[in-house]
């Protein structure tokens, strides 16, 4: 049932995270791009996300929170590198409990005949960070976001009536 | 003589570059930040450079080209992550001659004491993209814009008169 693969090589300080979607790539897209959306799927369940900021564009800066039920909330942000579309979106992500440790992702959609295969790409400024990143239990929220992402392109995807 | 490092590991998509410089810390800061003084060290001696646009701010764009003796022009862009600041400035970075392939750069000028250590610290979405890198003849490049930046903060330490 482990449809989502999580690629991290021994002292290669990147994370590469596939997942195939039975959804057209204009709906993963749309998923990606749309905040009210994008605040339905990422992250772990145990939290809502807020979107702060959005700014979909070349240089458009992005934040959203993260709000536990005991109300503690984390931040994250960082930039668009170019004009985000559904051949890639390319940004930068910086979690603020960490200031000054940055990564960058790249998230790809490939057309497979209908469905669509998501690539995210991200590369981190040290091992250290890439290692702290999956020590921190990303696996859970990536495991997480994917399902909801899948029920949010599910839903898109069905005949309005 | 070789006072520039550049470490590239293999396997590894990133390269390191450090270098000491004998000026203190907010004149390295300054020639990295102020367009006038980038375009007279950044690149190979054999180009002149243009500064397009340095929008030195969280999410601001910057663009720079070099052009030949021949007046052909290359370009190069990106976009700041974070205020850039002497604690560090962090970009993305774009060779216009091959679109969609990115890197992330953080430089950080470390205070020895009135020297600065000058260290670049580039991530690669690939390994290829590293190793593209490297075999475009970049050491050339670093070393030229290593030696004349040594000769900009060398200028600006001088004493005025």
């Amino acid at each position: 049932m482990a449809k989502t693969q999580i690629e991290a090589q021994p002292g290669v300080p990147q994370i590469v995270i596939t997942r195939e979607f039975d959804a057209p790539r204009d709906l993963l897209f749309r998923a990606f791009t749309d905040p009210e959306l994008v605040a339905q799927w990422l992250g772990p369940r145990q939290y809502e996300t807020i979107i702060d900021r959005y700014e979909l564009r070349d240089g458009g800066r992005w934040r959203f929170l993260h709000r536990g039920a005991d109300g503690a909330e984390e931040g994250f942000h960082g930039v668009f590198h170019g004009e985000p579309s559904p051949a890639g979106i390319v940004r930068t992500f910086e979690w603020e409990g960490l200031p000054g440790h940055v990564l960058m992702e790249t998230a790809t959609f490939e057309d497979r005949g209908g469905k669509t295969l998501l690539r995210t790409n991200s590369v981190f400024q040290s091992l250290a960070d890439r290692d702290g990143m999956i020590e921190s239990g990303m696996e859970h929220g990536v495991d997480d976001s994917m399902e909801r992402l899948e029920a949010v392109v599910a839903r898109l995807a069905a005949p309005v009536g």
